[in-house]
């Protein structure tokens, strides 16, 4: 059986662990070098001392020989990676001049001229290889030596990073893992509108007879993921067989609620359906705020279907903008099935659109009452051919519920569409 | 010189490290322990297996006697983190009746009976201390012991840690490390509209002279962060005398650039100015396609002063919702001074709003041309007292120039009000 070879990251910076920034980079990592079949195995944390960056890195470097350092490469006193681990290899830090014209001249482009602090960005330790980066002044810097390990030091801005991982870590280090590596393959099914002991149990047996493959639940606020998991043991074709078989029985049993795979975002799908028919739509939002429209516009390309919307926050542009009645407004108020029919009604008229969504309700943690508690909400949708409205009642801070009914409108439009293509 | 206590945090889970969720339980639990002058000092990632998960616990024991752990407490076969534990500590796992009727009683509350996997929850190491968890089915649980140290279990779902922490774990730790304690004290100064080194051009001799606060700069995309922080070995009294001196001596450095501190969103500062003026605010967007407007309704309590707003994301919306003249936008096209000015004035008219914010810009990645590249935006803001436009070109992707257009737009509205109250 084979395993794809195993490296440990570590990231590097008193802000990650006082908890000002938010690691990003130990999830990117793990997904890209997965799709390449190297494993992440473990990822550790540490704060700017050379001691914690010292004793974690050698750790690691003892554990799974290969290392993947983020952070620590700025131009500023606490930056302390590179001397470091050049002494943990003891080498020797020399200045790489060449480098140090490059970053000069990147300031000078700018009609800046380069800070003396930045000549700290071209030391390279005797025996490493300089990574140029194209986007930022830090090169990247791998050190292999024989006994001890291969030690990968990136910056923590994640934008550098990736771009250095992807145009000169990966084309150096996979060639030197050939013999070992197996893909990790993964496929994420994205579900919504069923709470997740629901999809366990329509999903019951399928999940008892995946083996070799593993399924992980996860649940992402607006729905639940669905993760299968190929760990490498297996070669790639029949990993991707087996992937195939499993995703199409969950699909099978969980039908619409499964609106996508992999990274797809609801309201990229629903584009994409509305692009297929050349449909427009337009959103009328209370509770939600310009959520849904914000959402719908996030796809490049989405002007070939979007045509805009109106956030009537306050009764007046309701009434005044989308045309909602004052009586309806004062009979059955601003959270009802009413009050949502005819903000769907009045941005068809305004916007000419042939689709719409229209949410109102009460986002909460004030405003609630006992006929109608933090949590309510009205959402409708409209196509050429018909209109449906649906009550929610959802839990949660202020953000959740504006994300669950954004997502819960969103797929209420999708439905109807997909029933009327069925 | 005191120093704080030190413990380490373990977070498990084969999503974290495939990378299939971003780890947030690290930063908050950095965060909020450093507020109770409990530092951590390292995190470890690691996934489900058990050799990992006995390793990464043993290890952080060994070195700071304290280790929180994350993640692992499900009711499914992949939560291992209660008998591998135990095992660490040498105790045998007994089965919780209490506990199991309280979970039981929780799904009956819901018409439910409890799926048998449940009962695992309910398992205690003998001699373990259970932390009642009512906000989930997943208690929390304490291991202490002389001579190996504390280890306390966390489940992973972030609502459930926080509560966790705040109602069952402070109060059970903090007493226990008093005589050693001094917090950690930190002051973020929130800055928009100045690049990194401008930023710290400005305040280059006020950060050479800290000592013995730090100074970080953490650019967040919006802005540039500042962090100040003492790091518990200084009195509490004269750490926050150090503090505000600091703090005062880089916003008088800074001026209009510093919009707040700590957490303050823009959207919400901005929200605050408006209410004290009994102003009222819409908005008409195009590019930002309603993030602006779901941005000033983040805020319990906006509709204080978020009338709506119009996202005019098709050209047919500028001219007939908002009233941009056909020929304006044919002579000048959408991103101009005049259609900005245009959009802005007939949010104004639509709404009857106090003040308003518009914006039109090319996000990209396609619909640039060589005279209006990818992230070319005009913003335009207005008061009762006047109007400003203000044409940007910002870089980055689509999201990012998203952000921050809609960043740059709600700053040039709050500098005016500030303005006009000056």
């Amino acid at each position: 059986m084979r395993r794809p070879p195993a490296v440990e990251v570590v990231a590097i910076g008193d802000e990650l662990i006082l908890g000002d920034t938010i690691d990003t980079n130990g999830a990117w990592l793990g997904q890209r070098l997965g799709e390449e079949g190297i494993r992440v195995v473990r990822r550790a944390v540490v704060g700017d001392d050379e001691a914690s960056i010292r004793i974690a890195i050698s750790e690691a470097l003892i554990r799974t020989g290969i290392v993947l350092c983020c952070g620590g490469l700025g131009p500023t006193p606490d930056d302390r990676t590179r001397p470091v681990v050049a002494s943990i290899y003891g080498w020797p830090v020399e200045i790489d001049e060449a480098w140090v014209s490059i970053i000069r001249d990147r300031f000078a482009m700018r009609g800046m001229t380069m800070p003396l602090v930045n000549r700290q960005q071209a030391e390279v330790p005797r025996g490493a290889v300089l990574l140029p980066n194209e986007v930022g002044t830090a090169p990247g810097l791998i050190l292999d030596r024989q006994g001890l390990g291969i030690t990968v030091l990136l910056p923590g801005v994640p934008r550098e990073l990736r771009w250095l991982v992807e145009h000169r870590v990966l084309p150096w280090l996979t060639p030197k893992l050939e013999q070992t590596r197996s893909a990790i393959h993964r496929r994420v099914v994205r579900t919504t509108g069923l709470a997740e002991s629901a999809v366990a149990e329509r999903i019951a047996d399928v999940s008892t007879d995946l083996d070799p493959l593993t399924l992980a639940f996860l649940p992402v606020g607006i729905g639940i993921d669905l993760r299968l998991t190929s760990w490498g043991d297996i070669p790639d074709d029949e990993a991707n067989r087996l992937l195939d078989a499993a995703e199409a029985r969950i699909r099978e049993r969980l039908g619409r609620h499964v609106y996508g795979s992999g990274r797809d975002d609801l309201a990229e799908v629903l584009g994409m359906r509305l692009r297929d028919r050349h449909w427009t739509v337009a959103t009328a939002e209370s509770c939600t705020g310009g959520l849904v429209a914000k959402r719908l516009t996030d796809a490049p390309g989405s002007s070939d279907y979007m045509l805009g919307g109106v956030t009537s926050y306050a009764n007046e542009v309701k009434a005044a903008v989308l045309g909602v009645p004052e009586t309806t407004l004062a009979q059955h108020g601003a959270v009802s099935e009413r009050t949502v029919q005819a903000m769907l009604d009045g941005i068809v008229r305004l916007m000419h659109a042939d689709c719409a969504i229209a949410i109102t309700g009460v986002a909460g943690p004030g405003g609630g009452s006992a006929d109608k508690p933090v949590g309510s909400v009205w959402i409708a949708a409209r196509t050429p051919a018909r209109n449906r409205q649906r009550q929610l009642s959802l839990f949660g801070s202020r953000a959740e519920i504006r994300d669950r009914a954004a997502q819960a409108a969103l797929k209420l439009l999708l439905d109807m569409i997909l029933t009327e293509e069925g």
